[in-house]
Formats: C-alpha cells, sequence, structure tokens
C-alpha cells in the first residue's frame, strides 16, 4: 500500500474532500459576475473569521507574501519600525523589513517566551517614536500565542498602529481583530482555514489605509491599492490573474467553517490542543514554551534527554506517514511540533499519538503503550 | 441548465480534467520526497518547455508577480533599462520599473505593431549603456508576437542582457530561450501550459544571476537566491509554502504536454490560429495587428465599423456561454480577442466561431451562416 501522507504539520493541514473537489472544478473566469462572486464571498468569510469590518485584501502567495505586503505598503525606506520577536516568524518579520530599508528595532525575546505587554511599553518609550508594531499571534516556529488583545492595548494608548502576523492563528486561536485595536491582521489559506497554501490575505484599518497613501517602498503585485481598486468594480475583482482553483476551494472551506460556527471551530482547536497536550504529558514528555494552555496550533514538545528529535519527526514519519514538524533554527533537534489546526477532530489527535507512542518505543524511549492516547480520550470524553 | 463557461480568453485557459483532477489530490507536505519529486518534475517539464538549461525558479503569483520579481532581482534604483513597448502588457513592465526606481527608457510603438530589430538598435545607440532590454514575446494585449530571434541577436550584438515576458507566449509560440539568447523568459501556468493560475516560472541565464548578485532592489518573497538555495537542498523546496494543489496541477499538464511532445503542441497552435483567422476573415471581418501569421496564442479582430466591440464579447457570453477578451486601454471596443492557446483542439475552434456569427448577426452584421465555421473547417481539414 502506498501510504497517504498523514499531515500534523502547523501547515499546510489536511484539506477536506469538499475542499479538494471544489479544486477540480473548472476554472471561472476572473472577468465577470462568477469571479466577482467567488470574490466577494471569501472576502466576507474571511472578515468573519478576522472578526473585522475593515477591508480584506486577498493576495496570490504564501502567507510570507502577505507579511512582505503589509511592510511594502504600510512604510517607506528609513521608517523606524518596532518588531516583537518571539521565534522564526519574528525573525522573518525583521528580515522583511530590513530589505525594505526600514530603520528596524527589534523586541527580542527567547525563543518559547511570549511577549509581555510592559516590555512593549518599555520599548515603545525607549525606541522614541516608531510607525508601527509587528508582532505574531501564533509563533508558529515554538507554538506559543502572544496575548495580542494586552499588546493591542499598549499600542492604542501610545498611538502606535499595531501589524499582527496571524498567519498560523486565524481560525484556531481567538482574534479579535477590530476589538483588539489590529490595524492589519495578515493570514494564510493552509491552516486552520483548511484550504490549498496559495492564498494570503491581510485586513485593513483606515489608519492603516492613511499610512499606504503616505508608503513610498516599491510595490507593484501587492499594492493594496490596486487591490482594492480591483474589488470595487461592479463585479469585485482581482487586479492581476488570481489562483482561482485555491480560491474556489477556500471558499468551500469557509462555508464549512461558518457551519460550524466560528465559536465552535476555535472551541474545537481548544479542546485537541488539550487532548493534545496531556497525551504528550502523560508520556514523561515536557511541553515547549510559556503558556501552553493558549497554544491551540501547534503542541510545541522538547526533546526528552538521550533522544534526537530529528530521528523522531523522521521515524514517524517513516514508520506511520505521520508528518511532525521539528525546531526551526536554535531549537533544531531540541524540539518537535504537533498541529492540530484546521481539518482536525478527536481521534485524528489519538492517531497521531499513538505514532508517537510507538515511535518512542523504537527508538527506545520508555513507553507504557496506550498512555497517551488514554490521557487524550479523558480529555475528549470530557469534551 | 447551467451552462458552463466555455474560456476562449487569452487565459486563463480550460484546464484539462486530468489536471483538475490532480488538483483534487490531497495535499502533499511541501519539505520532503514527494514535494522534492514534484517541485523536480514540474521544473524540469518547465525547461523543457522554454528550450532552455539555465535555471528555472518557480513562484506561487499571477505572471506579473514573476514580471517584478524579474525587475527586483535584476536591478538596483537608478539603473538604465529600455522597455520594448508593443501594448498592455509593455506598458506594466513600464510601471513595474518605475515603481521600482529605475530610469526607464521606452522603444514604444503604436499597439498593434510588432517591435523592429534596427529600431531596437538605433534605440540603444540613443539611449547609451542600459543594464537590460525588455520585452513581450507574445503580447497578450494586441495578439503580436515580436521577433525575439531577431532582438535578441541585436542584444547580444551590443551586449545587452534581454528580458522576456513569454507568459502568454510560451507553449504557444515558439521560444528558442537559449538559442536565441534570452537571459530571462518570464511565463505562468494559465496560459498554453494549460494548469490553472497561480504559478509563475522564469529562466535565470548565468548573465542574469550575475546581475542579481548586484541587485539592491528590495526583495523577499521574490528573491531568485532564496528560491535557488531551496530548490537546491536534497530534496527540492520552496522557501515559502509553494500552491502545492496548482503544482500537482501542472504536473499533470507539462506531462500531457511532453506525450504531445512540444514541436506538436506548437504546430497545433499553428494550425488553430490559422482555422480561427480564416473564420474571421470569412465573416469580412479584419485581423488585427502586424503579423498575425505569427499571432498563435490569441487572434485580434477589428470591430467592424458600426458595432460596439463590448456588446459583442458581452452578448457572445451572455447567449452562448462564450468568453472572448475585449479590447484594453486605447483599444477598448475596437477590437475584441479570441483565444486558443492552451487545452484547444480544432472543434473548439469551430465552437466559438459559431457562436460569433449567431451573435453578429443577432447584433445585425450580415452574416452567411455557417462562413467562418466552413473557412475554419477548410484548414482544420488540410491540417
Amino acid at each position: 500500500m502506498r501510504r497517504p501522507e498523514i499531515l500534523m504539520t502547523p501547515g499546510p493541514t489536511p484539506v477536506p474532500p469538499e475542499v479538494l473537489l471544489a479544486q477540480a472544478s473548472p476554472i471561472v473566469y476572473h472577468r465577470g459576475p462568477g469571479y466577482g462572486a467567488l470574490l466577494r464571498e471569501v472576502t466576507e468569510g474571511l472578515k468573519y473569521v478576522l472578526q473585522t469590518e475593515n477591508d480584506v485584501v486577498v493576495y496570490t502567495s504564501s502567507g510570507t507574501g502577505g507579511m512582505e505586503s503589509a511592510v511594502a505598503n504600510l512604510f517607506s525606506p528609513g521608517d523606524r519600525v518596532l518588531v516583537v520577536s518571539v521565534g522564526y516568524f519574528g525573525d522573518r518579520f525583521v528580515q522583511i523589513c530590513k530589505a525594505y530599508g526600514l530603520d528596524v528595532r527589534v523586541l527580542e525575546y527567547q525563543w518559547g517566551q511570549v511577549a509581555r505587554a510592559e516590555d512593549l511599553a518599555r520599548a515603545l518609550e525607549r525606541e522614541g517614536p516608531v510607525k508601527a508594531v509587528l508582532c505574531q499571534h501564533s509563533e508558529t516556529s515554538t507554538g506559543v500565542v502572544n496575548d495580542v488583545a494586552a499588546l493591542g492595548a499598549v499600542c492604542r494608548e501610545a498611538g502606535v498602529p499595531l501589524v499582527v502576523d496571524a498567519i498560523s492563528g486565524v481560525g484556531a486561536v481567538e482574534l479579535k481583530t477590530d476589538a483588539w485595536g489590529v490595524d492589519v491582521a495578515i493570514g494564510a489559506s493552509q491552516k486552520a482555514l483548511m484550504g490549498s497554501p496559495g492564498i494570503a490575505f491581510l485586513s485593513v484599518s483606515p489608519k492603516a489605509w492613511e499610512m499606504a497613501a503616505e508608503s513610498r517602498c516599491p510595490k507593484f503585485y501587492f499594492s493594496w491599492e490596486k487591490t482594492l481598486e480591483a474589488y470595487r468594480r461592479p463585479d469585485p475583482e482581482s487586479p492581476f490573474t488570481p489562483a482561482v482553483s485555491v480560491l474556489l476551494g477556500v471558499r468551500e472551506a469557509l462555508r464549512m467553517i461558518r457551519e460550524e460556527g466560528l465559536e465552535a471551530v476555535l472551541e474545537r482547536h481548544a479542546l485537541l490542543s488539550r487532548a493534545t497536550k496531556e497525551g504528550v504529558r502523560a508520556l514523561g514528555l515536557e511541553l515547549f514554551g510559556e503558556h501552553p494552555e493558549r497554544s491551540h496550533a501547534v503542541t510545541a514538545v522538547r526533546v526528552p534527554e538521550g533522544l534526537d528529535g530529528k530521528a523522531i519527526v523522521r521515524e514517524v514519519r517513516r514508520r506511520y506517514g505521520v508528518i511532525l514538524a521539528g525546531g526551526q533554527g536554535p531549537l533544531a533537534g531540541k524540539i518537535f511540533r504537533i498541529g492540530h489546526l484546521g481539518y482536525y477532530d478527536g481521534l485524528d489527535v489519538v492517531r497521531a499519538l499513538s505514532a508517537l507512542e510507538l515511535t518512542l518505543e523504537h527508538l527506545g524511549y520508555p513507553v507504557k503503550r496506550g498512555s497517551a492516547v488514554g490521557a487524550a480520550e479523558e480529555v475528549l470524553a470530557r469534551g
């Protein structure tokens, strides 16, 4: 049997059959009522999951393209910005800002820590006026989730716009874009939204539009202005040929999310996260990162003494087809990550934990068979 | 009956069922042997259609993203470049170069004209040293095809690198990237390659890599260096999460092209182009643009006196579901365009011509029924 890949990574995540089938539909021409209805429904669905009334712009790109779009549209060379970095994707924001010639200040944490509102307040005082604060919602590399509400309150107080990479967070972890004062929230199709990769999107507040009007960073493909102008035609359009098939899938996925209801979706992620974490703990393993109880998208696990983290990831994939993610950067080999954001239910977690039990046993780690699965079942049964 | 859309536009073009079905396959994780094999096969297939041994980099974006990638990776602000513009997409190159602060000189033609090698030679003398020449292969807006071989010879003679937007040309019209000295050729998935939109690609010559090493334009997502570095890992990767589903489709489409053989594919496009053009002429309509015999991707037609070009496009879509393209920019309402690049055979052209006959008749244009179809059949029967 050619074994299917069982994705338990923090993206891309498994795509529901309904979504895959939608991707097999004939191409909808991107000028006209068919595409207009598609793009409008997708955009409205994205507003729903982002909990925003702001404009949402949609791009054919990875999430990183969305991050770059925020930088290119908001700033001008030499602008001072403050990046709050708690891991790999915080560093990516730093790199993108540097690529565009910004004056980048960094509030940097050890990987695994979460950002603290009081640190942000002090950093804003220390660094003097900055054009914006950029941070992650869920930092995929460590699994930690920042308290965006608290960070947003500090920014509002200081009168500084807030840009949030919510790529692995939105749809898995609560994100109240408008209520928390997030000026730009960035997401992507292949995470909790259950779509295929290829679509990035951003919510843009009125304040962010004002900044965009002043921006002198070069941009063309990722121009928000061009995107909004095309969206406002009688039949909404994309300025450049969009990934129609991926969007057809995303529409279907967003319909599924609306049907389940955002609150229920978020509760499901919380439940699966608890089940995964209890399972991992029952094996005597330690969770990685601060406030794991917030980490509804990803469970990061410390590799136990004497084991090789890369071997765990390799063997669980080789032996059972279950794809976990290793550690990135300084955490390579030191942690592994289990993704449970998107199209997952309880037994998907059970399956992954079973593969983990058997793999750890194979690698010589003492395992009581069924212990992780049992602990997860306990959580799931309580609901 | 809810009528299917019959795409006869110059992109996106109809996607074969085999390709659509491939897009419904489960997601392949983008780190590992499965994706490595996918990206390698796609990249090798793209080299085959581009007739190049140069590196090919693949992006999740529209073709315009590929054009921007060329500009951002090759140049630095203030660099002088020469854009040869024969229409809408030539103008787009100008806009992108200006967005990046280049010193843009333009060899501009009236829309419908093709570029002339002797004009290029004179322009290169007149403008002094330029970093590169940028031009279109098939200019989608007018249907005309530039003689890239001749333009390439001029560039080689002058020692100036050549960047070619071959988005609507590659796979439909002969393009010998290496033999003609094209340093960068840009293509996209949704044209003659029969894929869904969402993938752009570029071939990069050693000379272009040298230029990229010097470039100071800001870039991150579209960085060639990052893309090549990821591709050269033991299992080829993309630096940022790629549109896996679209790539699964593109792989299938490239397999179909290899099976048919590039030469046969190009001959088929030539045949369909002749059939379309003879059909149009049989209606007493006039072809638009110089050297229509080269325009194997698109047939541009002058709107006859007394008729409204927009009405033709609107009615043929409303009445028969056949989607033609109108004129862009100064040609709005003055021409309409029939695309025949990609997954088309003779009877697709016949169907479109029949819809055109009936629509023109409806709009009050004198039509002898069957005349366009008959003329096309004549071409197809001769083969």
